[in-house]
């Protein structure tokens, strides 16, 4: 006798979330309000209200805020990947493909050798 | 008797794209740099460039710039969600678990017969 | 022989509200926190809040709501003109003269003759 | 022999800056391109432009950016004036009344005995 069980579990999150968000969207009837500009807006609303969280502290306050307030800051990071996801799906942006295409030109604009150790522009290597 | 089990877990997408920013960052040795409040600003910069791709434009004219520079488009939005990723792995998020717990979230504060072909902000609904 | 001369000059509304704010900040012993980073991020959160008004919206109830809203939306932009009179004030900048050269910059990059009736950026001009 | 000579010099800045800002834009006929929402989104990027150049510097970097970029800094905030005066017009907001309003909104807010020495927003004073 013999049994071969081959399970293939090819678990794509973005897909699996950005499913969740279209679903979310469409349900309320939405997609009507969704231009791409609004949409961006949106992206930087949100990226916004995180980087919020970090305002005015020193590097001890932003320990303690992260500890303290961690649920808070979990939740606009979501807020921006909520949006990256539907603005992905509407602008019909395969965003694995994007980037790793991106990740590519990264490694050409910063090589190892010139970039080590260094926060400046490609533009100023 | 004889039982073979093969599971291929060609795992999850965000995990896969989080590695290789993390990679690509710790080969340039950056992390020095990266504490929160500069992290989050990156995301707010490649949010605002993301934007600017549909300023100023009508409708059409946003349709037009979609078909004749979409490369351009689709890397700024890779660009956000590098951002992302590697503030998600810096703060230790768990993107995949805030997500659905934002996602609960979101359905309590727009619960569908509110919400529906409504763009009006919970607070006010 | 009776000569009289009356000079009233009732000056510059920039420097008496640049004095206002920084009179305010100073009474709240607030300039410890003032370093450029911080004081940037407010200008770009104030931003936001004000662009916030205007998403979603149809021009017709764009239009509706600058009726409604009328103060919020003003204070909204004061907010945001708050940030650049302590900016300029901390960080020694003359907004009077730079604003000045930067329209003379400004009119270099977009002549009249090229640049009329078109939203191109001067780079694409 | 009587000679009165008055000179009322009343210089408001804030209007003959404004004037300049609407004069640019109406010689290059780009009204029609200036709705609010687009206008508020230049407010925003000007102001991230500021910003970015704040991003990654310790104080020191900070300090020498300051030096020896004095004129670029001095633009970008000059820029972000440019789209206050330009949004103050087209909405039409008078900039300084709104100004002195929301500075007695602030005095309200944050009270000097509780607010003195502290970082915190006004809602959780």
């Amino acid at each position: 006798m013999f049994k071969s069980t081959i399970i293939l579990n090819i678990v794509t999150d973005l897909d699996k979330l950005q499913r969740m968000v279209v679903k979310f969207r469409d349900e309320r009837d939405w997609k009507q309000f969704h231009n791409p500009k609004d949409l961006a807006i949106s992206l930087v609303l949100e990226s916004t209200e995180f980087l919020e969280h970090f305002q005015w502290k020193t590097e001890a306050e932003t320990i303690e805020h992260l500890k303290n307030r961690k649920a808070e800051v979990d939740e606009e990071l979501a807020d921006v990947l909520y949006w990256v996801l539907l603005i992905a799906n509407d602008l019909n942006i395969n965003l694995d493909e994007a980037f790793v295409k991106k990740m590519v030109q990264n490694q050409a604009k910063y090589p190892i050798t010139k970039a080590k150790g260094k926060h400046t522009k490609y533009t100023e290597l």
